[in-house]
């Protein structure tokens, strides 16, 4: 039976979040209803990561098995199809039977999304918390750097987390100003915390940001972050930041058979 | 007493347009009703342009006369306060007893958002149409380009129009990609019409624009709108594209007493 890879974005807003729940809408049980509906039969899909509620993604990643033989562009049509507007299957590809979603992704990419101006931009809101006031992001991005590298992150993870470790590896932790053309309008910028990594422990990179915030504010300098790790205590490190500024950017894997981009 | 200049911006999908209507909510509408409740009495708000049901602003200038004298950062956290998040005064300034948001307006910019790519990206849906298919975005500007200068757009106007004359001047008509990092996901890119005049005409931005997707497609040569133009015959243009591509960007005045960017 064919095996199917799916890179899939949505807006997160309305949504209880990734995973399937006892009430509410989920982005995992619109997929396999759309996926059930086509092959005839319930139809399980895994996803990379499993992203809370409001939280986004433009590169979310889902495998799924299905009875039927269908062409990889005709399944992703069909299943757009069955779709509201804010979820959609940016592309499909047919991957090996071993691939797996979640075991078999090598690393995620987060981005943090904050809106530094007075004002909130209006088309931004749903994407990007507001953050007015001085945000020194040079400061910010110099924080970030800390991160980088294996570490126990067990300060920046939230209770309910159930995990055997709390190491993980950040190959990549920077904070950089992606305003541009398209977005920006007068007084605002678009400040964003990036992280490439193993894996993630609970709310690990709303908490980090939060931590950024308290150095780009000036409240804290950039090496208490060093100190924040080496803690490994929640209580010191800065707020997790709202769920609607976090973004799945993207995921990669090893056999990468059909990598959309 | 005193007349303040308001700089505001809007998601349009929720609101019949600028204007006041019989029924439905505008944003002039919102905005009276905000400043009425802050002066104690009924206020009129005049708009630079006098954007239909769906179309955005990131730049929308506003003028209005207050019988308080308010400071006008107090006047304009007091009227955010009032109005609905899609909604914002970016920045409010004291203006010219003489300053009318459209009677003064010296030139406006507006921008039509294409997504090209397969498949919609979801966080743009409300701001973006989508074209799939190849579209030659270079081949689009060098048609774009023709409509510079002064000209009877009567080609690009839509009935309903209530306007003296039909002569226009663009001292800007281009198309670019303005994909960048926080907007782009595989396999789509944002191509974007721009056009700065002293005056539009009813749907003139989307008209052109569709026409402009029909060079982009191959489907018209870029002389043709040059053919378009002289012949000053609506049914020949392309059509007229949905409202919510478009943006209203910026509006520019010769006595900008506080031009906010």
């Amino acid at each position: 039976v064919p095996a199917y890879k799916l890179v899939v974005a949505y807006e997160g807003t309305d949504f209880v979040g990734w995973q399937r729940q006892a009430s509410g809408t989920s982005i995992q049980g619109l997929l396999e209803q759309a996926l059930g509906d086509l092959d005839g039969r319930p139809v399980a899909v895994v996803g990379a990561g499993r992203t809370d509620a409001g939280v986004h993604a433009l590169g979310q990643t889902a495998s799924c098995v299905i009875g039927r033989d269908i062409d990889a562009e005709t399944l992703a049509r069909a299943v757009n199809a069955r779709l509201p507007p804010s979820v959609r299957v940016i592309s499909a590809a047919l991957a090996s039977p071993r691939f797996h979603a979640r075991f078999s992704a090598r690393s995620k990419t987060y981005r943090y999304q904050i809106w530094n101006g007075d004002v909130m931009h209006p088309l931004l809101r749903r994407v990007a918390w507001h953050a007015p006031g001085p945000l020194a992001f040079a400061v910010m991005d110099q924080a970030a750097r800390v991160l980088e590298g294996r570490h126990d992150f067990a300060a920046f993870q939230s209770a309910g987390g159930d995990v055997v470790t709390t190491e993980r590896e950040l190959t990549s932790s920077k904070v950089s100003d992606l305003s541009c053309e398209a977005l920006t309008s007068c007084g605002g910028r678009l400040i964003v915390y990036e992280a490439v990594g193993d894996g993630f422990l609970r709310h690990m990179v709303r908490a980090i940001a939060g931590s950024l915030v308290e150095v780009g504010r000036g409240r804290r300098s950039p090496d208490w972050l060093r100190e924040v790790l080496a803690s490994r205590a929640r209580d010191l490190a800065g707020p997790t930041l709202p769920a609607h500024g976090l973004v799945l950017v993207s995921v990669r894997y090893d056999d990468d058979l059909a990598a959309p981009c």
